[in-house]
């Protein structure tokens, strides 16, 4: 097939990737930190810029980091769910050309360290490997305005030594893999859950349920499938958060191998495994509810 | 908002990823070697997994895995989308519950060694970092089947010294960024092709094509801003390559700025730079045919 | 200068490195996980190997991997101290041509999730960043045998957001920088400490006591340098365990600079940061009793 | 055993790490580039800092960085070895309480694009994985200077698909491996080798003709293990260079296992790889004129 059609921009976009903000509040002896990495994305009347050269209607990438930062001092980052609306909503609602900006947004976890008992005023040590994540859009002028809010939980490692099982799998030419009803069930879970609103949501406290929630069921449900574990997840997070629309979930099935000892005479009942890096299964879920509002553009990176 | 409708599962996919082929053509004294990194991905009635935990639909991702090593000796991996081809529809074809099969792949490079200025027969030393990659979706049964093959290069690191621009953009309160008609441009391209054909293409040519033309073009366009360059290296491929439908192109401002050597009384004309690691501007464009044949669902993960 | 003397091998060792162990005691309902990263590496007879193609004196790597999987179920990882000590004094005896073992050991920390208030008993996440060391030498036949215990940990991200100056330093013609009462301090700490016994130590309560030695320094001191700050911490750790001989810190500064926001009139009284990525100050210590016994080759790598 | 003796500042260094500097020479329309990761690591009479808190010695580790920016422009960073040379001796014959400077940098290849058959002047593409790297250290003051430098290649990734073989090795009881005689040999090299003399040197010269040594004796030798390789490596590069003290490598067994086709019925002669990530086989080795210069500290970190 030869084509022969004129040749177009189609689909463009822009940003500063990765502006790594760290803020601290110290309006007492007690110091608050917020630490986070976030990134801009502009679209809009931007196609000048790329057809013909023309920057007239670009807004720098600079220049949304330096909004960015500032951002940072006020509104602030508490919570980020905030900071990413007013964040985005002033790029959309200031700046003319843009239609539509989405900010993406990691936060990394500081646990306030203790000292002899007591919790310290100015210091903290990293908590990982783990980040939150937020990614919000706004859409539209004025009136048109929509916002979207997607949270999030990036590397989230669990493990269950026990209660888990494959078996009873299909079964064709290619086949070697054994069942088993007693296996080590790990992985390192990315989840985003969006939601029906934009305001009015302690975005602290719901993060923090829907971990709660998610190795809870993770722990205590006996799995037939990293599938169904996944699913019976995302279950239990739009049951307790009515606020959430759907789930999505993406899960490396991190392989630990029962280790071959018998050659050696050593009996490894479940003990011994090894850490395999690559291959692993990669399972995807997404559930949601069935009255859930359009999603609009809120996946669209 | 409180949603109370029911909730169900609602897309889903699951797959073996990352698996590390190298593949060595042994047919006479001189060796030939495809080094790979090789992603299923498998839709269809998979949903019991999910919901009921019944595998009796499933294939295993160990299967996967098989089945990927076993198809790396016949067909084989010369060129890489063939293969990603024929695995694809293996899926489809042989396995009942599939209904799409998408492998995605990544080819490392190496470069055969000389010795003596002449080419030796089995060592190479690998060549990077840039990657070639091969994305292809094969969706439906029998009739029904269509196929979609994406190109790409990932991690394409260039850089110019001189020849670019970006001044004239938009001005706001958080503008502080001088204008400049000199300045260095370096990024790591992440490009993607579709072709509007699947068979009868020489793929391991257009790939060399391709990479060469978008190489070309970076080189002696004049950029006044990354966003034009991205075009013109989008626009000549597509002019090149008739047989392509799209190109979309991802690429990082990997930003250099030249030190302030001013203040210990020395020049510094366009010498001596600082490499910044982040916050880094990102560019996306997409540049198409306008008689483009539908996507499909090649884009989907 | 033109050397003309023979040439020889001088120094070798070699082993087998990363292999990901992981060990589930599971006696009772309630498990236990150590999950770890070992690497073997071996030093004696080994010339011919390298001079000759002459293996047969050498234990493949293959086996000394295998013999790491079965010894993490007898004598097991509970501490990985005592495994590594097992594992090093096994290679040096009962393999003729070894005359020195070392075994390296990072060590991965999971936390025991909560289900409604109580413990899980077969459920953890990772912990992190920050990894457990060991680094484990035994050297030396039958009664000559020696054995040298290193502890350690490594990634150990920690903040302070006040409470840390540096001023008054030297200053030469390319000194720009401005001394400050108030800054930002962080690292990511390596740290490692010689013991001076390798029986009849609690490794896993010592352990656990340094870490928190560390950081109720690093948040109390009121540090003048981060050098300052890694002798006292180095210092407050020999003075609480006098087993110990030495410590050895390594800390990247990791700068994080107060953003000029009143270029757009907004006060920031070290409230919003840029946290960079490179370069960074990279400030090392050691710290010993001067009675510390004779490293030998506990630091060799 | 409890020490009781007191508490010492014992070995301590600090300095600027990766400073990413790249310079451009445009002296003419063709420009030329070099692109460094430099460190600096200073020693000397900077105990007072950590030991009383007192910088009036230390010169701050952001006048290291400026100076290492500074030095890029003159005398430049063509060859990185006399730049690395310039900037150590600076430190000590500069910076009063300074008594040894070590310069660490990473130099990243750039290979000029070619645009219809002709070069560009002022357009690359990075080259990799590997990277060049040099580490000098100049000692004490005056008359009582000396300086060494070390030349090195890191992530030189070489594979040959015949020609290599692994038998007669030892054997004990957790010996399973089988021997081989026909195997794939993979590594990704790291080597340093010290020079004899330090003036009067082509470095560029050098690193390209011991690259192309290291990679032909790898090629063209019949290995019967990594460990001979590696000894005929620097066998041959001493040989062919003089003015080389010693040379160290570290080569990683980056294992291709053949993979197991049988079970389907597909033959498998040594066509099918696995490639695995870990764990590896570590190899060491130092080869060495017995008539080398003493290498004082060149090996210090």
């Amino acid at each position: 097939m030869e084509l022969t059609g004129p040749i177009m921009l189609s689909d463009h976009r822009y940003g500063k990737a990765e502006n790594r903000i760290v803020r601290i509040y110290r309006d007492g002896v007690r110091h608050e930190i917020r630490d986070v990495n976030v990134s801009t994305v502009l679209r809009g009347e931007f196609a000048d810029a790329y057809v013909a050269g023309d920057q007239s209607k670009v807004l720098p990438t600079d220049t949304q980091k330096q909004t960015a930062y500032a951002f940072a001092k006020k509104p602030g980052l508490q919570p980020v769910e905030d900071y990413a609306l007013a964040l985005a909503a002033h790029f959309v609602n200031e700046i003319d050309p843009v239609r539509r900006a989405r900010i993406e947004l990691e936060e990394y976890a500081w646990q306030r360290v203790s000292v002899g008992e007591r919790e310290h005023d100015h210091t903290w040590v990293r908590q990982g490997p783990e980040v939150r994540t937020a990614t919000v859009t706004v859409a539209g002028k004025e009136t048109d305005q929509r916002a979207w809010v997607i949270g999030g939980v990036d590397g989230l490692v669990i493990l269950k030594s026990t209660g888990s099982e494959f078996a009873d799998f299909l079964v064709d030419d290619f086949t070697v893999l054994e069942p088993t009803h007693d296996r080590m069930l790990a992985t390192s879970l990315t989840a985003q859950w969006r939601f029906a609103e934009t305001t009015g949501v302690d975005w602290d406290e719901v993060y923090a349920g829907i971990r709660a929630r998610m190795i809870e069921v993770f722990a205590t449900h006996h799995s037939k499938a990293l599938q169904q574990t996944l699913f019976e997840m995302g279950k239990a997070v739009l049951r307790a958060y009515p606020i959430l629309a759907e789930v999505r979930l993406a899960a490396p099935n991190k392989h630990h191998f029962a280790y071959d000892l018998g050659r050696f005479g050593i009996e490894n009942h479940g003990e011994v495994f090894h850490a395999d890096d690559r291959p692993y299964g990669l399972i995807h879920a997404t559930v949601a509810r069935e009255d859930a509002p359009d999603a609009g553009p809120a996946w669209e990176p």
